[in-house]
């Protein structure tokens, strides 16, 4: 049995730390939590580190060794109905690149420390990154008065799990004991596929921004009123749809997407006299990010003219840009290379543990490549052969580390 | 006190017979029906009229001659809180149009008939237009056990009105009994305070169909799906959008809407994979609103495959137009002629008790100016000076009919 057939085994074995139904759904500080902390403990053992919860409920399994480490970590917990792979497949690849290392008698030049953090998807409380967050010495203690749907707040849930809520802010890294962070994660998207590669070297997460665009226009009968005399936000809001997508389209660095679209008075014989967009933008650079959104701010405004109307664009959230260390893209890619492969470079669409973890250290991801471009799903696959290669790549970059 | 400014008063009196609340509130079958038709009784009286409720809740005041009689109606009902004019100032002017040339000692060579009909605006009741039905004898038995949000059926309210809903096929008139339907209604659209006149004279009754016009894509995460390789339903959604109106503004005879729109999955940072919309389209010409549907159609899939995804189309309701007698247009803008004015004519967007009413014999149609457009609205307003003109012009056509 090669090290990615071994990998698929243990993936397939903790798979069944879930609640029933398709696909595996494992919540944070839950009886599910605990039997995948038992799973991962006996990984990071085989690969020769010394496992122990901190008060975040992060699994840290730490290596022999003074200095700075290299952290690597991902996420066990998973969206409701998720695969087997979005998260857990990093720190199942970690415990089994170091088990490699130690199986071929190769020695790593500082501590490595790998990271079994509990709750990245923010599906049980609406916040999420408890685990790197501590690290980073972010945590806002306001988060854990939030409750589950049956009430629970995440303080007293992390508790009852075996954390220290109240201790939270001793697990603050210094700098200087950190090299820097790594994750291993399946892509989630279908550039890896279209490429034709087992993995690929991300150059940063990308910042999201979100806005509300609302066109403005005037209600009437759609029997009786004129098309000349109309200003329909519908319209309008339209014109701007497609001018969006289009000029994302020209700009690789940009995903724009407009996920939801709200008509008023939405009757089938009514002018529309409101029309409510979210206007989803991310790219790796925040200025390009910050252009493209107030260039669509323009042409919004432009097309609400034309269409006898007006609008209003506001921003709701927003999120800077991480970009990976070019030390580490170059580690990273000099691995791929030594597998035999080109590197492929690609930006990360989605947040991640990293993204936290970028407050504390350098940081750097792999990409798994993604069957179909499906995640948070039962259908979510990445091959035997490809997490063997990205496993391979994972040994070779922590091998390089010197103290 | 001239005739336009007694429209006024009796508008402002009849008023009151309405439910509590903004506007005017009055469904059919209702205290408030019964309350309205005793103020419209007097009405007829005094144009020298004798009215009598048909089996179908209509008032009906004729007067004495016999032969093919000319009939004048319009709706008493409202929408909840409705203005003053819709429906109710055609019953209005027609008795006044009666009682001027009464008193002016004109004699009329054709019986009238004013008709009160209970339900237009199937408010109360999933459907409409009982009484004009009744009399065209295309009342379809089933709609008497339609309920309203009490419970109470349609024929269980009609009888307890004074009405007889197993007497409706006896209301059937002969097409030899009948010379024409006439009808006085609030524009409710903006085209002749545009045109700055204060008739128009109707052509016709615009055809409609609604179509369910749904584009599919696949959706993927915002963040990981490139442009490239997306198939989003609400952009090619969007291209439609802005193409139907941008087409039909072109023609003058068609009215296309679309009022509503559904994203799926609907969250602002997921691909739309599915965007369902309402195409609505009117015009005076059945052949031409056929063949622009079809138009649009060709184009939804044009757009749908540009974007990597597919559409149906599918028709959901139609209804044919309904054209104005050539000879009745000719009659009323003659009479708005003899009034001093150029004649405009215009084609009505909304269906009206006249659309039932062509079933049985020829219809026409004079619309009044309506203000900004607005109807079915407690702003709805029509002036003095335009309901006085419009008496004028129908008092004018009247007495052209000739036994």
């Amino acid at each position: 049995m090669d090290w990615g057939e071994i990998a698929q085994h243990r993936l397939d074995d903790i798979a069944r730390c879930s609640l029933d139904g398709p696909g595996v759904t494992r919540f944070p500080f839950t009886p599910e939590h605990t039997d995948a902390l038992e799973v991962i403990r006996a990984w990071m053992e085989r690969a020769g580190l010394s496992p122990h919860l901190d008060a975040a409920g992060t699994l840290v399994g730490r290596s022999t060794g003074s200095g700075p480490a290299v952290l690597i970590g991902s996420h066990q917990d998973s969206v409701r109905n998720a695969g087997r792979y979005d998260g857990i497949m990093g720190i199942a690849l970690a415990c089994l690149a170091l088990e490699k290392l130690r199986s071929e008698g190769v020695s790593i030049g500082v501590p490595i420390e790998v990271l079994a953090f509990a709750d990245e998807e923010g599906v049980r409380f609406p916040t999420a990154l408890l685990g790197p967050r501590a690290l980073a010495g972010t945590v806002d203690r306001d988060v854990l008065a939030m409750t589950d749907q049956d009430g629970a707040s995440l303080g007293a849930s992390l508790d009852a799990f075996g954390g220290n809520s109240n201790a939270l802010e001793t697990l603050a890294r210094k700098r200087d004991d950190v090299r820097c962070y790594l994750e291993l994660h399946i892509e989630q998207g279908p550039v890896l596929e279209t490429a034709n590669m087992p993995v690929g070297v991300v150059t940063g997460i990308c910042g999201i921004e979100r806005n509300r665009v609302t066109f403005y226009g005037e209600t009437g009968h759609a029997g009786t009123v004129p098309m000349q005399g109309r200003a329909d936000a519908l319209v309008a809001a339209a014109d701007f749809i497609s001018h969006v997508h289009d000029t994302a389209r020209a700009d690789p660095d940009i995903r724009a997407t407009i996920g939801t679209c709200a008509v008023s008075p939405g009757v089938a014989n009514g002018i529309p006299d409101k029309t409510e967009l979210t206007f989803e933008v991310r790219a790796p650079d925040d200025g390009a990010r910050q252009a493209f959104a107030a260039k669509m701010d323009l042409a919004a405004k432009t097309f609400a003219g034309e269409r006898g109307g007006h609008h209003v664009f506001e921003n709701t959230y927003h999120q800077p840009a991480v970009p990976c260390a070019e030390d580490i893209i170059d580690r990273l890619s000099e691995a791929v290379m030594a597998t035999g492969l080109d590197p492929v470079t690609l930006p990360s669409g989605a947040t991640h543990d990293a993204s936290a973890m970028a407050d504390l250290c350098d940081i750097g991801m792999l990409f798994v490549r993604c069957r179909d471009g499906v995640s948070h799903r039962p259908e979510e696959f990445a091959s035997v052969q490809d997490m063997g290669m990205a496993i391979d790549v994972l040994a070779h970059a922590l091998s390089s580390f010197q103290a």
